[in-house]
């Protein structure tokens, strides 16, 4: 019997590199891409990243939706969805490149980037004797799960002190780990720098607005608090963030998502002098890295063996 | 009887500070500076940085001289010095501060700080997808000793390949350690960054030079080879670096240290496109950090015990 299709619906990806890569490892299945492919009725599994919406009703036999990135945020947004399982992505390439921004930005506040880059360009030498050491700092981790924890091991490598949030209480961690609004505040009182790895659900979205910003720190060794955003735009009120920066409740922010993608040109995040941008690029989805995955993964499922990775549907990711 | 006088001599840092810190950790010893103190007879320790020159000779009852900082090129810049043992400083907070600035600077090039920050001023939104992965990215660090032994675990940590290079055979390392010309071929064939670590000795003096860039990898997962030098100054040719950069044999540099600092105001580094510069900032020597194991050092000595981390006059560091 011949194995089930694969259908590919993205867009920002470019599909011509996932279809090879998809063909490469399932070099015995079908790949269909959109339009013409939407309405193969052997479609079992379909692999999506922002996919055109409805896409995936009317596909009689489908069995799993496979997010080619770790958020699912994308496939939620659909009025409908076929009850079947949908499995996010986790892979160690995905992890290690988030963890890289994290440590690059987190280090670049932390080491008063900006200041020196100013400094450069004024031809002046003056070296900000009030450098604290990493160990002197704690970074808050919103969303202590796949990539939160690994970024939160390696800022500790780094010197760092770390706490965490997450939904659910956890046991046996080496840092702190709040949960709930109560923890939250406690998790606040403690972190000069804030990153965002939290998924965008019902629950998270706008989180990183004015409410949140009242209750940071005041000042910490590096002054006022720092916000790293690499979750979604969705979870931050830019509005928010830019009245904070100017009254100082924030002390700068690095953001690589946004409410609206591409960041419009007449936004004034792109020029205030204490935001750094990148253009959704803190953790790139690699063709080489998460196909091969997705496709044993469909040949388990296959053999009738469970499905990892797969989203809970309730909580929203 | 009463404990020996500790001598204070230091420019570039505040010498109010380390003599505030001295006193504090050593409140049973007379602590002098200059010019006044320098000819206190009950000296028998020498606290220094950039210290006037000559004020070492002359001291009757001088025991031992301690470097500030981890270089001690400073003290060999004397032309004549007194046969006592210098003592380098070594401290986990001057360690920790230096592996923060690597891997920063490392994480800067590896995730195109640059590049984004330039975008970012044209208000473009667009991703880099050559970004390759920590993995595909090898760092050499010139002088695998304190400092570089421990930026090249933390770089590992964040996932990146790590070589070294340093006078004397290593074994036992995780990592590929090459010594002599011939292993700095070997060296300079992998190393996609190098970070230099070196202390300034008559054998590493203008080390960083075009016969150096000459020998580098042509292109790597980054473009051509990037390089980042804390060492000293006194390593690198800086009219070979700005040739190197303009011909494409090196993609980029950050320099923290200069042939002569501050760096003059007409030097062509300041205004590069592709130099990232700090004022000598890298690893600051903190007095909380230094001074405690320093007057410890004086107690063991007083009671006849083997000062720790003293350097060969010989190999001059
Ligand atoms: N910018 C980029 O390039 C990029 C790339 C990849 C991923 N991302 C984003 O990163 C997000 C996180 O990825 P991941 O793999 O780490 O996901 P994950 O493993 O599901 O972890 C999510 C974490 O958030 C916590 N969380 C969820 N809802 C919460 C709530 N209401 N209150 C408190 N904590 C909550 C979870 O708590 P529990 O531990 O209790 O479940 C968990 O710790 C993705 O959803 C995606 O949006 C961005
Ligand atoms: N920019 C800043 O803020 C800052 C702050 C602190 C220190 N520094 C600089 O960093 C330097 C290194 O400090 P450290 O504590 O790591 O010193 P270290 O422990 O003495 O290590 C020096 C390393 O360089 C190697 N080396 C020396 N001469 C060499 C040669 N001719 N050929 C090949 N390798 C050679 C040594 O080889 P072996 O292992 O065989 O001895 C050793 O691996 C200091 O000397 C100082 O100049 C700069």
């Amino acid at each position: 019997m011949a194995k089930g299709t694969i259908l590919l619906s993205v867009t920002g990806f470019d599909p011509a590199t996932w279809c090879a890569e998809l063909e490469k490892a399932a070099p015995d299945r079908k790949v269909v891409t959109e339009p013409a492919g939407a309405n193969d009725p052997d479609i079992e599994y379909a692999v999506v990243w922002k996919q055109r919406r409805g896409v995936l009703n009317g596909l009689p036999n489908l069995k799993a939706i496979f997010s080619i990135g770790a958020g699912v945020d994308h496939i939620f947004a659909e009025d409908e969805l076929p009850d079947v399982p949908i499995v996010r992505a986790i892979a160690d390439d995905l992890t290690e490149r988030m963890s890289e921004y994290v440590a690059w930005q987190v280090l670049d506040h932390h080491r008063k980037g900006p200041l020196y880059r100013e400094q450069q360009a004024r031809r002046l030498w003056h070296e900000d004797i009030m450098q604290p050491a990493a160990r002197d700092v704690t970074v808050g981790i919103l969303g202590y799960g796949t990539l939160g924890r690994d970024a939160g091991r390696k800022l500790r490598t780094l010197g760092f002190e770390v706490v965490g949030w997450s939904r659910r209480e956890k046991t046996g961690e080496k840092i702190d780990v709040f949960t709930g609004d109560n923890g939250l505040n406690q998790f606040l009182a403690v972190a000069d720098i804030v990153v965002c790895l939290l998924p965008l659900t019902p629950a998270t979205r706008g989180i990183l607005s004015a409410r949140l910003f009242d209750r940071m720190k005041r000042r910490g060794p590096l002054g006022a608090p720092i916000l790293i955003n690499a979750g979604r735009g969705g979870l931050q009120k830019e509005a928010d963030i830019i009245a904070a920066l100017e009254d100082g409740r924030l002390g700068a922010v690095s953001l690589d998502v946004f409410e609206t993608e591409p960041l419009p040109e007449d936004s004034r995040l792109w020029n205030h002098p204490r935001v750094t941008i990148t253009p959704h690029a803190a953790a790139t989805s690699m063709p080489h890295a998460l196909v091969p995955p997705m496709i044993e993964q469909m040949e388990a499922h296959d053999r009738g063996e469970p499905l990892r990775n797969v989203v809970d549907r309730e909580a929203g990711y």
